[in-house]
């Protein structure tokens, strides 16, 4: 099966906005082994969408549309499929109850044009949106396959992954559905990642391991194909812990989560609290932590101790160590760590002294970074960073490290 | 003149990169009057590019090609447009140099495949890159006008703004060139900025005036066209003072400033330091502020003051303040930002503390925000927000309003 995407929408054609949308199901439909050959976006004009629409008829089995569903008379992809087919559009009473709870809901005042947005193509499947009014639509005519879905692409997404896939794959006359689980790791590269577990790599078919870098962070997507999804869950947990008997050092989430996020959740569950001396992250750490709601029970508060001036008056680090070994040192992070904990009354302080760059700071090298964990009871722990990505991404992956040192070595995951 | 633009790469039908050429490409053009109908992504394959190429000639005036000018095998897509219109490539030594140069400049070694790069489409004008190696192409053949420019957009965009837009505009037989100049305005909405000059706006041909809101801010794109650059300027000049004798009390800077950027800068010239105190925005202001290379020598640093305990404990709010009031008002915010300034000994404290949501917190609605600012010698000001974007938004944009009122009331821009 090979199919086109066709964007619709004027917006795009003024470089109002990018066409993610036709990245996202490219990627959706390479995981599933539909070949995509063309993009196309054209314009809000009826006459320009069918000639794209009899074209994609000559090029492709499948050609999925995006936009052009909405209540305005902009809106056309519906009426100029129906009118390309000779076919008609017809109320959805399913479609056009779920529109009148969404403006209950949002306690908005429906108006006429929004009925509109009900009518669908005579003899489709609607794909139900969950996140929007438009419903999207699947059907087949002539050995074509025709799918229509809403232009915003936090109502496409969902409504693709959770309808439309399916409808592509029953199309395709597979009986086996196909099931994803990503494993989330921190800490190792993927070059590294990748020849670690790369037997496994090479010989596994089903489920298939396909792992992506992106952030300083690396992941694993494991896909299963199978009838049952029972079996295809058996799967996934069998090469889970394969891959986690060599990986689990590393291992930190699934999915959608992140590190702050499991950091969060975990000190919440534990009940431990937390105070923060940031230097060379300004505040970057606690602010995304506070990012997340509820961040007030677990979070007591810290400093922002960009200058040395204040790691001495406020954080109480000696003189000695300042003049000695430098702000950009070991003894440092111990001792803003511990200070920090103790001026906040928390169970845990974390500290981040460093040289974000441009340039070395108090000689250090751009990169150089200490991070410091104190834990009442326990012997302070420090960690080294050589890092090398410039001054944002310094400041960025410093937090992603604090996360997974707190993570490891104070909620033990 | 109608315009398609063609992107090559089968990494976009893969859904591995999202295809913003197109959308930069398209707001380009708009700008300089030109019409673009369709876009098109076609994989590196020859036929499927040939045939592209061929459907283009049919529906637009000017084609232009992003990607496949690489040294690889992959890219092809001068030499699908030298064989589908029957001519040849040459070698351009300009360009044979420039990549010579860019070996030598990184320190790496050349391979043979990279001279391929410097083969041009005979007869046609050569677009330097200055950001990479793979040289641009323009010419015209048959009345068609084709141009052929690099996929990655930190190469693509600046040789398009410098030599393709240019390029165009010669075509189209224009004497006058366009320049362009934004102005950037905070504190008012889209709405109400419109109003304020619609006159101005609905009058004016050259130079055009043009809104656009984004991230709680307004821009105003002034484009001039005249043959003159000297003229142009003037002509700016001229719709620039207009346009602030309404609306200075919310201009702060031009072109691709940000508020933060500004305050940052001001405060350095005027050695002015500063602290701040941040409750709902979590350390966000410092982050963005220390962001910025050199902030050390203006923000002395501050204290992230998420809990009542800190708040009272570590800022000295009063214990009355907290009772009678509440954390979320007027007399938290001055108080906060009073002890943060002598706590920091700084010439400025600023401080943030609100509701940010999801919900009430301390019974005031989402959105409610009271940011203090106190300064040596002068009373302290405050002043109250009602926002209502959710958590992140109301964080995002209290930190806006903060850099605002200081380049305002401290600055006195």
């Amino acid at each position: 099966m090979n199919a086109e995407i066709i964007a619709v929408g004027s917006e795009l054609l003024l470089g109002q906005i990018v066409n993610t949308n036709a990245r996202f199901l490219s990627e959706q439909l390479a995981e599933i082994g539909v070949n995509v050959y063309y993009h196309t976006v054209v314009g809000d004009n009826s006459t320009r969408l069918k000639d794209a629409l009899a074209l994609a008829e000559k090029r492709a089995d499948l050609i999925i549309f995006t936009g052009g569903l909405g209540p305005t008379k902009d809106d056309l992809t519906k009426e100029t499929i129906a009118n390309h087919l000779e076919t008609t559009l017809e109320m959805n009473d399913a479609a056009f109850q779920s529109i009148k709870d969404y403006f209950h809901k949002t306690k908005r005042i429906m108006t006429p044009n929004n009925e509109k947005q009900a009518l669908v193509l005579k003899g489709s499947t609607v794909l139900a949106n969950e996140k929007g009014m438009a419903p999207g639509m699947y059907f087949s005519h002539n050995g074509m396959h025709y799918m229509l879905l809403p232009g915003p692409p936090f109502e496409m997404e969902p409504m693709f992954e959770k309808y439309g896939k399916t409808a592509i794959e029953k199309a395709l006359g597979r009986k086996e559905t196909i099931h994803s689980r990503v494993l989330r790791f921190f800490g190792i590269g993927e070059a590294q990642l990748e020849t670690e577990i790369e037997d496994i790599i090479n010989e596994q078919l089903n489920p298939t391991v396909a792992p992506l870098a992106s952030d300083g962070e690396v992941t694993l997507r494991l896909t299963a194909k199978h009838e049952s999804k029972e079996i295809a869950g058996e799967m996934l947990d069998q090469m889970e812990e394969k891959i986690l008997k060599i990986l689990s050092p590393y291992f930190y989430g699934y999915d959608d989560t992140s590190l702050m996020k499991e950091l969060s959740d975990r000190l919440k569950e534990k009940e431990i609290t937390l105070s923060v001396a940031e230097s060379l992250t300004g505040g970057l750490f606690q602010s995304e932590f506070t990012n997340i709601s509820g961040a007030g029970s677990v979070l007591k508060g810290g400093i922002v101790c960009y200058t040395n001036e204040v790691k001495k008056e406020l954080l109480s680090v000696s003189k000695n160590t300042l003049s000695i070994h430098g702000a950009v040192s070991e003894p440092c992070a111990k001792e803003l760590a511990e200070n920090v904990r103790e001026l906040f009354k928390s169970d845990i302080g974390i500290s981040f002294t460093g040289a974000a760059g441009p340039g070395p700071h108090e000689g250090m090298p751009e990169g150089t970074v200490w991070i410091g964990i104190a834990e009442k009871g326990k012997p302070t722990r420090t960690f080294l960073l050589n890092l090398a990505g410039g001054r944002n991404a310094n400041r960025i992956r410093t937090v992603k490290y604090g996360c997974y040192y707190l993570l490891k070595e104070v909620v033990s995951i």
